[in-house]
């Protein structure tokens, strides 16, 4: 309904206490002027992906990162924007609806009018499919009244994911033009970015002067790379589940009697399980990269679960949680094989009730062995991503099912030594999906958020194509973070392989969504205390989101344990080579010149050998 | 696991903060010297159950009220309690966790050491069963530090909800004789607190010296009637789930493509989905009460979604949400009269395969109209009050079902006028259960059962048993609160029929838990809003439970807007009564005497009319 949208909202105490809060800006995007920095060449990480990458991006690939400074800061040769012409940008909300979306446009809108009152932003209305068909609401002040600092993605709504046919492509094209845009802002996950990636190029090649950004916005928390530390919306999923969790705990602890097995949103990895587990110290997380990694089959999970039970038990504890990512299932080696089969079976066109029928005799040997909800769950056709309908496969009902029947098996037979003597097996399932989503979004997402949408205007400003919106050393506090852009063509990999034929992207690069490091210092805080978790009820409950007071400040753990702001430290080195340069310029010493070489030869030996031994996807 | 209970726990940053919160008194307990005034004496409700509930408790029906009054209160009558012995207490845990419990401990354990530091506050350890089993922990200072405004009930921990056999009465009085207590507080719900009454009968009969007092806490807000206005944790279950609900109502009005049915726990009435409703502004809310007084069918409720669906696709709305709690599956005709021939099979020990073969013509017809899912719960065994496991009947799945059925027939016959014409029907369905129940106390619930703790001691000082401790006037400032303790028995009834001919309970008094009351002023105003909720998408959002700021003190509007203060009102009236006596007492002229008679005579014909016109159920 068109019509609702941007429309002013119905707001509780709370909501118009927080759409008064005005996020601050880091110091180098305060005042009228700003400067860009320009550093080297952005490559892929990977770079045998780099020519293929180039190949498709041949106008958007090898761009500089870019710096944005304080007026005053001491950069020789920095580009300094003082002229602001009056701007006609679009605004889109592409995918999943993430809490902090709203205040990136409200940040654009607001750096829109303080460099030039006559610029306009226009907000597409419903999505990628509002841009197709170039229905557009003027964003004013008035109308983003009763949307600052507020969850959803209500203001202008969202519909299709994706940006990615010819005939989408050319309508946003087409768009674009009438409009007579100078820029294009998409705000999403690794999809959104990907499809942006691909405007800005489509655009560039047609000399649509329409500039494309991305800002990475998705309630996964799964656009990381070199350049993006988190996401706009994970800190807030993260905290409203956490609270849920350690309610459970509380709950669990209390009756004694309970097994709780919830399920996490958050697509195909395991980010939001993690950072939930070291929040709330449930007793027992399963994520999907360690079952990937170690190749665990459902009877492995089971045998670990039902051992952890009795493990438990032992020690006279009857109750429990376990955490779950809704992403697990397909990380599952045997049932992923089944579902491959399965949505191949659908392309073909084969319904539903003729499926199990022709599956290969291994995989409908599998099925058969499944309860029936999961049968009928794992037959739904699969996501524009190709991934399974994750959010509805009840994955924590099947384990939960499998492990009752495991523990009643040992229970049965408690003559033998080492089988199950605890209380009878009760488990309770939920899932924790949609509820998180709508979320107001804590401190860290708004101010996140906002200060994209200014670095959003500066992008344009400094006429940049094809760039993602950045903001690093997030850890620390605001005035702290650094600001910058990066060509988003240069988080792109290539995916050489598939066990699933089906998959036409193959070799075509994109984003792809990040995995949880089984060696970052997040995982590795979770194996330090995972077995204490396990056996010694640490629950911690972080308590519901709030505002003000103690946690209103709280970040991710899993963004502060690990030691990232790589452009920060892209920029140190920048600075330390620029210094080599202005000690060692013609007329040095012939020793100063020596010692230069003879060090600089040593480090990029070192350097050389470090990046083929395949260690520079860890960052 | 008994050695767990009262351990330190380990607590977040929010956690120690509130830890740390001192809940106020009301004036009439500051001070180590209180005055009681006794009331009347307290009848049941309904004259006609009188009767029977004083033949079922002789000693502990009739008593009076009792009012808790500040040292420099006026009141001539009012007995001061100086003298303040060593006592010995035990306090239990009853029932399912409801935020707060923690703080009716803390509020006794305060108030009795207060009054005499060598006083003793016994908590029993695994509920009930350690009631029985006289498993105790000595509650002290550095035992509740990590409990103080925490949720769950962990530091004691809870079994089952009964104490009603003989031979757990036997138990119970074994224990209260054998560990010398003065004193025993049972903290929970409509039944633990009918168990209180009879315990305090029992103990009477039997000359022990143990006082038995009860405390309202359950999360369904149902232990509600002329003495008592809300229980402890139903505020904050309330915000918890609001916030969800909101936060579901942004996401759909976001992605516009939802239907959410979300079913909440709260047991058989439907207090908790009504406050929720008034709360966020859900679509729409389906109230077991106004199922069972139209006498609703699963075919008229799913008619009622489905027109209430088209009505909004007519303004293009295809979104929505929609509530239902728990307790709707009992109050819907037909298949309330199944549940109870599948629960008098289950009696007669016929297992639940042989069920559907032995039901009656019509429950089988029902019954196998039923998807598969729906038929499992249905033959779950029943709770021990006879109610269905509400928790595990996914109602939301079921009506899902129904209404997307219901509206593919509507659009595939988009010929005729009349029909669906809307975009393709989705439902997702969440059940907010046990999700809040461990949650953080909201500022309301730990004053709430802070203060009734302290009431606790009271009632025991002024050695009175077998009553609730109340606190009335409480939608107002806790400066205002007024503070008593009414006979548990005055707030019974006696059920004379029932369908169901295996429940053996029918004549014996009890508390019934409330139903939501039809002609309330809560209910008043949601209707007043329901068609504009239905159609106008008003969405609030509370937001996440906060401790400062706005939203911290807010109470749930169910409370705010009925005008109740029973308590307040009764003492009222007696001061009037008191002042005529005074007036016209032996002395007086004939003319004042003669006013007074025709004035009373008047004013009793009235309120005889009105006692037995049937009202005298509405308070």
């Amino acid at each position: 309904m068109d019509s609702d949208f941007g429309i002013p909202r119905q707001l509780s105490d709370l909501q118009k206490l927080r759409s008064l809060y005005q996020p601050d800006l880091p110091p180098c995007l305060q005042g009228t002027t700003v400067r860009v920095e320009f550093g080297d060449a952005a490559e892929a990480a990977d770079p045998t992906d780099a020519h293929t990458i180039s190949r498709c991006f041949p106008l958007t690939y090898g761009q500089p990162l870019a710096h944005f400074l304080r007026a005053t800061a001491k950069i020789p040769d920095a580009q300094i924007i003082t002229e602001h012409p009056a701007i006609r940008v679009g605004i889109v909300f592409c995918g999943r609806q993430s809490p902090g979306g709203h205040n990136a446009v409200w940040g654009l809108h607001n750096a829109l009018k303080i460099h030039n009152p006559n610029s306009k932003l226009l907000g597409f209305l419903g999505g990628s499919e509002g841009l197709f068909a170039q229905k557009t609401l003027e964003i004013t002040d008035d109308i983003l009244s009763s949307y600052k600092n507020q969850g959803g993605y209500d203001l202008l709504g969202r519909t299709k994911d994706q940006i990615k046919t010819t005939e989408q492509v050319n309508a946003a094209l087409t768009a674009c033009k009438d409009l007579k845009l100078d820029g294009l802002v998409i705000i999403g996950g690794v999809t959104s970015n990907t499809d942006a990636a691909q405007l800005a190029e489509t655009f560039a090649e047609a000399k649509c002067p329409t500039k494309v950004v991305g800002v990475p916005v998705t309630l996964n928390g799964d656009l990381r790379n070199q350049f993006v530390e988190t996401n706009v919306g994970f800190d807030t999923i993260c905290k409203v589940n956490s609270q849920l969790i350690s309610n459970m705990c509380t709950d669990a602890l209390s009756a004694e009697k309970y097994y709780y097995f919830i399920r996490l949103m958050g697509r195909k990895h395991s980010h939001v399980a993690l950072e939930c587990t070291l929040q709330s110290h449930p007793n027992m997380v399963i994520l999907g990269e360690e079952v990937a990694a170690s190749k665990l089959t459902l009877f492995d999970l089971t045998k670990q679960i039902c051992d952890a039970v009795q493990a438990r038990a032992e020690q006279d504890k009857n109750h429990g949680v376990i955490l779950l990512p809704e992403g697990l299932i397909e990380n599952i080696p045997e049932v992923y094989a089944l579902l491959k089969e399965i949505h191949s079976l659908l392309k073909q066109n084969v319904s539903a009730d003729n499926i199990s029928s022709q599956l290969s005799p291994w995989a409908s040997a599998l099925f058969e062995f499944l309860p029936p909800f999961i049968k009928r769950q794992l037959l739904l056709h699969p996501e524009s991503d190709d991934s399974a309908q994750l959010s509805q496969i009840e994955t924590e009902k099947l384990l939960a099912h499998l492990v009752e029947t495991e523990i009643n098996k040992r229970q049965e037979s408690d003559m033998k030594a080492g089988t199950y003597k605890g209380k009878k097996f009760n488990a309770i399932c939920h899932f924790f999906g949609y509820q998180a989503r709508g979320s107001l979004p804590s401190k860290f997402d708004c101010d996140y958020a906002y200060v994209l949408g200014h670095i959003c205007y500066h992008i344009l400003a400094a006429g940049l194509n094809g760039y993602m919106a950045t903001v690093t050393n997030l850890k620390n506090p605001v005035n702290k973070w650094k600001c910058g852009a990066a060509p988003i063509t240069a988080m792109m990999t290539v995916e050489r392989w598939s066990q699933n034929p089906s998959v036409a992207s193959i070799g075509i690069p994109a984003i792809h969504p990040a995995t949880v490091d089984l060696r970052g210092k997040a995982y590795e805080l979770l194996r330090q205390n995972s077995s204490r978790f396990l056996l010694d009820d640490l629950y911690r409950n972080p308590g519901p989101l709030q505002f003000e007071g103690p946690g209103a400040d709280a970040k991710a753990l899993s963004l502060c344990v690990e030691d990232q702001d790589y452009m920060g430290r892209i920029k140190k080195l920048q600075e330390y080579l620029d210094k080599v340069r202005a000690i060692v310029k013609p007329g040095c010493s012939q020793d100063v010149l020596k010692a230069a070489l003879s060090v600089m030869s040593s480090v990029t030996d070192v350097l050389t050998v470090m990046s083929s031994s395949g260690n520079h996807k860890s960052f």
